[in-house]
């Protein structure tokens, strides 16, 4: 089984980038589908689910986080509970065997006993503003500077959860097989020219 | 003009990488051949030159350096020197016009206005330290120990001259196209995948 994970900057690009290499790889694609089966397994709302998983509202509880990833001890913080949840979903994802993209979750750390290709995706901050205008959808007016503590503040939280689940730094090179500045990139190019290096990993490492 | 940076950890194959590009895409290539260069130049040894280059030794002249290198004052220590000789000697190579591979030297930052595509290239520590065993001269015996040790060294040492030239650090990702971690790879397969995406990000971006 061949697992690509996705971990990225806001507004770099990643998500695309995830989707389209699927696509070309004829592989399944997770991303927001692991938030709709956990709204749909717990009757909750999807929206609910993504901005609490995405928030920075750890209160208190978070010391305990790692330690109740292991054990029946849950402490009824809407965040933890959901991360354990997503976990959950995930190991489940990868036990069906298939190949599979995987987008942000910090899958690298959850999978890395499958032996994932980790990729990280980043950009110039001026390329990630422009990228975020360039899909907002219509009647969404923010300027640069919104956008821009917008894109920090998501980033933040991106690294702060990381860190809580992992005791990992985000986006460290270390933690990666490649890391793409996708600034003077078009994403589609970028994902026809990365299928043949993933492609070339796997086949290296097939028997690993 | 083409021209592709890679800056390397030690031991993490970068240098190969960077020849076999070369060859893949009939580019020129330079590492030592700047040694040589200069040396030839100034009726210097090799060894003293590459030795020199490398090493710590800035005294105090370290503070001058970044001011040495729009003025005509020289402060007559060797690494300075020898620094601002090397920036004269990619200087001319990037003038010729035509399209090359250059290892090392901060060619990222020294050529920036040439918009070059920089790799930077890193590996696990225990990896590198089978590289340099691998390739080491026979009769050459050093524990794994040493070998890290040695290496840790090299690579600070580089991170301190990228410093003191550029005032940026070494190996973040926000300077590089791409990083890649050569851990599980064979460089010669390596190479051979990134020529696509080489070639792909200099066919989008030819006009700028």
């Amino acid at each position: 089984m061949n697992i690509i994970t996705i971990s990225r900057e806001f507004g770099s690009g990643g998500r695309e980038l995830g989707k389209r290499l699927a696509e070309l790889l004829g592989y399944d694609y997770y991303d927001k589908e692991i938030i709709s089966i956990i709204a749909e397994r717990h009757g909750l709302d999807e929206k609910y689910v993504e901005h609490t998983l995405s928030s920075s509202s750890w209160n208190n509880t978070t010391l305990h986080f790692r330690h109740s990833f292991s054990s029946p001890v849950y402490f009824h913080e809407p965040k933890t509970e959901l991360l354990i949840e997503q976990k959950k979903v995930i190991d489940e994802i990868a036990s069906q065997g298939k190949n599979f993209v995987i987008v942000g979750r910090n899958a690298d750390i959850l999978l890395a006993n499958h032996n994932p290709f980790n990729i990280f995706v980043c950009a110039d901050i001026e390329a990630r503003i422009k990228r975020c205008k360039d899909r907002a959808e219509e009647g969404e007016k923010f300027s640069d500077k919104e956008l821009k503590k917008n894109i920090l503040r998501i980033d933040k939280n991106r690294k702060l959860t990381r860190y809580l689940i992992t005791e990992k730094d985000w986006g460290m090179k270390e933690s990666y097989h490649l890391i793409v500045n996708t600034t003077d990139w078009e994403i589609k190019k970028l994902a026809a020219s990365l299928k043949g290096v993933v492609e070339g990993y796997f086949e290296q490492n097939e028997n690993k």
